[in-house]
C-alpha cells in the first residue's frame, strides 16, 4: 500500500509502498478514506525541535486525524463490524493507570499516540485498537469525518467549563482556535473575540461566529478587549498560540474569578506573575490534552449532526494524497492562505 | 395611582387609585413602564386553591413580571440611581440565613415574593429593596425587559447543567417551558423537543428552535421519544407542567445517568417508583425555583444583548394596562392561543 | 466444588457440589477466600416478591461481596495475575453504550449484576470478567476485602457530594446505612445523624462515628433533628431504609438547598410533595447504585489503607461457609443482633 | 485607645494612643479581645519591598485576624448587636461588581482588606462593615476565634475540590501550610505529605495529622514524594511557600490529572513548564485568596466546633498585646519556633 513516512530524520517525508499492517486481536484494520493535515505532522514534516526530541522510530508513517472503513476485525474485538465508517481517537491509553481506571484515559501514565509512537493514518490501510475507534453515521461527510479529532480539541478546551452567557477570548488563529470560535458559538457563548495574526484566519473566524477579531500585528489586544469589555475583562480566555507574548495578554485580560485554558505549546518555559495573574485574581487553570474519551465524542458528534456547528468554511482546502507536498506547503507558508487541509486516499470521496 | 389590586377573595381583580407607596431606606421607587402576566397572576385572579391558601393580605396589589424607572431612591442605597431603568428579581432574601450566605438567598428561608407577600407592580410606582434591583441597559425593549423574570426561571432550570451537545425534553408548553426551547437552543442542545397540549404553542416552540413537538393529546410522548432518541432516552428532561401524567413520561424518558429537572407545580402529590425511575436508572434531580441571585441574571442579560436568544415570537400579545381583563382572559381560554401577555401602563413603550 | 445455589423458587438455598467454572477468554478464576451477605442475598433466600420477579436462572450459585485469589487468567487478559488477591465490581457493564463509554458503566444499559444475574462468589470458585477484578493490597484482612463491595455503595451514596464541615443525616440501620456513619466520619462531616430501629445497630453507630442516634420506634426523628438543628434541617440526608414513612422525614429534614441521596429499596410507588419538599426547597436528588467505576474503588480502598475509615465494630460474624443457614437467620431475625456477616470459604483466613 | 500603627515608613511599629473610631451606619464598632499576627502583618512591621507597594496609608493601624465584642452598630445595621462575639472576613467587597453579585465577593474589583487599606485590629476597638462580621458561639475559646480568618485560607485552598480519600502535598511550612495539614486530616486526606524547612513546624505537622514531613534543606522532595506515592505523584499539591523551587517541585509530583493550589507568595515572576506540567499532565490550577464568603466560614466554623478539627497545637504563643515586639521577633527569627502568635487586648481571656 501506498503511505506516506518519515524516512529520514530531515526536512519532509516520502510517499512509499509498504505492506498492509497486520492486525492484533485487540484490532481492526481500516481502510483510509481522507487523513487531515495537523499541526503535530507539519512539526514532524518540517522536523522541528520538538519533533527531533519526540519522534522515537524512523522510518514511521504519520498522520492520525481520519476517517475510513472497516475491513477486518481482531478476534478479541466485539464492538465494531466490518462495514463500519470510523474515525479515532489517538490517544491510545493504557489499561490499568488510575487515569484510565477514573474517565482520564486521555491522559493516561503510558499512553501512546498515533502517527507519532506508532504508524499513522497518512496510508492507504491503518490498524488501531477497536478501543479507540468512533463509529460515526454513514452519511457523514468524509471532510467533516476527518477532522473531529482536532475539533475534538476545540470542543474539550472550550466546554471544560460551561460558556452559555459567557464572554470568551481565543488567542490564536490556528485550526482548532478557529474551530473553538465556531463551538463557542454553538453553545452559547455570548461574546467571541479571537485574537490571531493572520487576516486570512480572523475573516473565517468572522464566517464561523467571532463578534470581534484583534489582528495582534495592528492592534493592542489588551486594550482592544479591556475597551470591549468595559474593562472587566472576558470570563474565559484559551490560550492556543503557543506564543509567550499571548500568554501574557492572556492573564491580563481574563477577569478575576474568571477561567482560562491552556492548549498551545510553548517553545520554552514561560515567566508567569503567579501572584497578580493566578493567586490574586483567583483564576482555575485548565491543561488541556487531547479529548475526554468518550464524553467529548458524544459532544462533537451531536454537535456536528445536528447542524449547529459550523465548521464548512474552516476546511479551507480538499487534496488528492498524492498531493502531500501541496498540503504541507499550504500550513507552512506565512501570510497563512488555509486553515483546515484534507488529503483523500479515496478520490470518490473528494467533493 | 392607578394599581390593580386583589381587593375580595373571589374571582377576578380591580383597578383601583391608591396613593404612590413610601419607601424605606433601603428601597427605591420605580415608576412601572410594563408589566407581564404570569401564571401565579392568573392563580390569584381566577382565585383557585393554592391561592386561597398562600395569599394573605388583602387588598394586595398584584403582579411581579415588570421593568421601570428609578425615580427615587432610599437613603441607604448606593447602587441605584435615579433615571436607572431596572426589572426586578421577585425574590426578597433575608439577611442572616445560612442560604443567603452561601449563594443560595433566593430560597433563603424567610424569603418574601412581590406580589404574593407584599404589594406588586401591577401599578402605576411599586416600592422595592435596592438589593433585588436590576439595572438594564438602557436600549433594552420594553416587552423583552418585562419578561426577564420568567425568562431567568428558563435559565435558571435549563442551564442547572450544561446542555451543549446534549438531548433534552421539556414537558409543559406555557410561557416558561417555550422560553426554556429557546434557552436550549441558544445553548447548544443538539436534539430538543416540546411535549405541550396546544398546537398554537407547539407552533412557537418550532419557531424558537425545538428539533420536535409533541401534542400529547394525540401522540404517546413516551412512545415518540423514544423512536427519536433509538431507544436511549434524552439525556436531559424538564418538568414544566404540573401534570402527574407528564411528570411519569419524564421518569420513563430521561436516559439512565441523565438529568430531571422539576419546576413545575403540581396539584397534590405524587406517586414515584423511586426504584426503577432514580436509583436503578441513577438519575440527578435538580428542584428548581426562581433564579440564581445573581449568576442567572448576567446569563438572561447576556442570551438577549447578544442577540443569540430568539424569544420574541413568545411574547404574544401587548396591551394597555387598563385591558388587563383581556390579558387574563387570554390566558385562562382554551385552546390557547397566546404565550406571554405584556400589559403596558406607559402606552408610549408599546411598539 | 462447593456452591450454595439457589435451587428452588422458595425459602432457603442449598450447598452442593458443582463442576469449578470454565473460564471465557476475557475472565479469571477466582478461589473464593471469603463471602459477605448481602440485603439483596437475604431478598434471594426468603425469595420475596422483588426476588421473584428478577432472579430469571434456576439453579444459580448465590453472592456477590467476595474476596480471593486469581488461579487462572483467560488468553484476552492483561492486567490480573495468578496469585493476585482482588474483590470485584459487581456491576458487569456492555461496552457500547453511552453510559458505558463516559463514566457511567455501573448504570450502562444491559449491566448484568454478579449473583443476581450469573453466578456468584458463595462457591469455592468463581469466574469473572477480569474489567471487573480489583485488585487488593495482599496484606488487607480478608473480612475487611471481603465488604468493599457493599462499602464501596456507601461511599458513593455518601460522599457523591463532599461532606467537610457538613451535617448528614442517614436513614437506615442496615450494614450500608452503618457503614456511611463511618464514612461520613472519615470525610469530615460534623454532625452525623443515625436514624434507625434497632438499638443493638444504633450502639455500633455511636462506635464508628454518630453525633447522634435516633431510634424512630421510640423518638420522632423530624422533631429530633429539627431540634439538633436549630430548626434549619441538615445539609444532606441519605436515605437508606426503604421505608415510605422515613423517605417523607427525609424530605422534611433536608434542608432547603440541601442535598438528599436515595439508596434504599421500596416495595412500592412513593407519594411525593414534589411542590414543597423538591421545588420549593430547591433541593437536589442523587439516585444511587452500584458504584463508580472505578473512582469509588480508589476511594475506598484508600480510605481502608490509611485507617481512617474504623469498620471494624460493623463486622459483627465470621462464620464458615458452611454456618450459611446460621448466617442467614442472623439477618432475617428481629430485634437484629448483627450487622456484616461473613462466610469464610478458606478457614484459616477466619480470625 | 491603644494602637499599634505603623507610623513611618521603616522597619517597626508603634504602639500610640488614639481615638476610638467613629463608626459609619453600616459598620459596627468591636472591642478587641485579641488579634494574631499574619505573615502579612510581618511584611509590613519589617517593610519589605511588598509592603512598600501596597501600604498607601501611614499613620495606620496594623492587624486584621481578631476576635471581638460588638459594642456599638450603626443606623443601617440589622444583623448583628450589641453584644455578638465576631470575628471578621477581612476582605470587604464592592457591591456592584459581577464577582459582588455571583459569589465571588472576596474578590471583587474593588475589594478592600481590613488592616491593608483601612485601620486594622491591632488596638483596643475596630470599626469594621457589618457585612464582614462572622458571630461566633459565645463559648469558642478567643485563641480559636481570633484565627479563624487564617484558617479560612487553609479551609478555601485545602478543600476547593474534595479531598476524601486523595493523597494531597503541602508546600510550605508557615502557619497556614500547617493549618492545611490539620483540615486535609479532618476532611479524609488519606496520605498528607507536608514540605517544609523547619523542623520545630514539621514536627507540629506530625501533631496535626501529617503522615509524612519532608525537610527539604536535607531531602530532595520529589525524589522523596515519588517513593511515597508509587511513582505516580499526588493527586492534590499546596503551594504555599512562595518559592520558586518549591512552585517547579510542585508541578513535578502533581499527578497527571491532577490538581494544584496556588497560595504562596512570590517575589518575583516564576518560569513555568506549561506543556509538560500544565497541558501535557491535564492538570487544573486553583488560584487561591481569601476565603468563599460565607461558605468558607460555614465549614471553618463546623469543624472547629465538632471537634474534628486538631489546630490547638498550631496556637504556640499567647502574649499580652504590650508585647507585640516579641510577637513579631517570633515570627521574623530563624530557625523558626513558632507557628501562630495571638496577642491579647483583653488579658483575662489570656488561658
Amino acid at each position: 500500500m501506498k503511505a506516506l513516512r518519515k524516512t529520514k530524520a530531515a526536512f519532509g517525508a516520502e510517499l512509499v509502498e509498504i505492506p498492509v499492517p497486520q492486525i492484533q486481536p485487540h484490532e481492526v484494520l481500516v481502510k483510509v478514506h481522507a487523513c487531515s493535515i495537523c499541526g503535530t505532522d507539519v512539526s514532524i514534516y518540517e522536523w522541528n525541535k520538538w519533533a527531533q526530541g519526540r519522534i522515537k522510530t524512523i522510518p514511521q508513517t504519520m498522520g492520525h486525524e481520519f476517517t475510513g472503513e472497516v475491513v477486518q476485525v481482531g478476534a478479541h474485538c466485539n464492538r465494531l463490524k466490518i462495514g463500519d465508517i470510523v474515525s479515532v481517537e489517538t490517544h491510545i491509553p493504557d489499561n490499568y493507570s488510575k487515569q484510565s481506571l477514573t474517565g482520564q484515559m486521555h491522559i493516561a501514565k503510558e499512553m501512546k499516540i498515533v502517527g507519532v509512537d506508532r504508524d499513522g493514518s497518512m496510508a492507504e490501510f491503518i490498524a488501531i485498537p477497536e478501543l479507540v475507534g468512533w463509529k460515526n453515521d454513514v452519511n457523514m461527510p468524509t471532510h467533516l469525518a476527518s477532522v473531529q479529532e482536532p475539533l475534538g480539541n476545540a470542543v474539550y478546551c472550550t466546554l471544560v467549563t460551561p460558556v452559555h452567557g459567557q464572554s470568551i477570548a481565543v488567542f490564536g488563529d490556528g485550526p482548532i482556535g478557529l474551530f473553538s470560535v465556531a463551538v463557542a458559538r454553538a453553545a452559547g457563548a455570548t461574546n467571541i473575540i479571537l485574537v490571531g495574526l493572520e487576516d486570512f484566519r480572523l475573516q473565517l473566524a468572522k464566517q464561523v461566529g467571532a463578534d470581534h477579531v484583534i489582528n495582534a500585528r495592528h492592534e493592542n489586544p489588551v486594550q482592544k478587549i479591556m475597551d470591549i469589555t468595559g474593562g472587566d475583562g472576558v470570563d474565559i480566555v484559551s490560550e492556543m498560540s503557543g506564543s509567550p507574548i499571548a500568554m501574557e495578554q492572556c492573564f491580563e485580560v481574563v477577569r478575576r474569578g474568571g477561567f482560562l485554558r491552556m492548549f498551545g505549546i510553548f517553545k520554552d518555559k514561560v515567566n508567569v506573575d503567579i501572584n497578580d495573574h493566578i493567586i490574586f485574581k483567583g483564576i482555575t487553570i485548565h491543561g488541556i490534552n487531547g479529548r475526554l474519551m468518550f464524553d467529548t465524542w458524544f459532544t462533537l458528534s451531536n454537535l456536528l449532526k445536528s447542524g449547529r456547528l459550523n465548521i464548512e468554511p474552516l476546511i479551507t482546502h480538499k487534496l488528492p494524497f498524492e498531493s502531500y507536498e501541496q498540503g504541507f506547503n499550504l500550513m507552512l507558508e506565512t501570510p497563512k492562505k488555509c486553515s483546515k487541509v484534507v488529503l483523500y486516499m479515496d478520490k470518490s470521496r473528494m467533493k
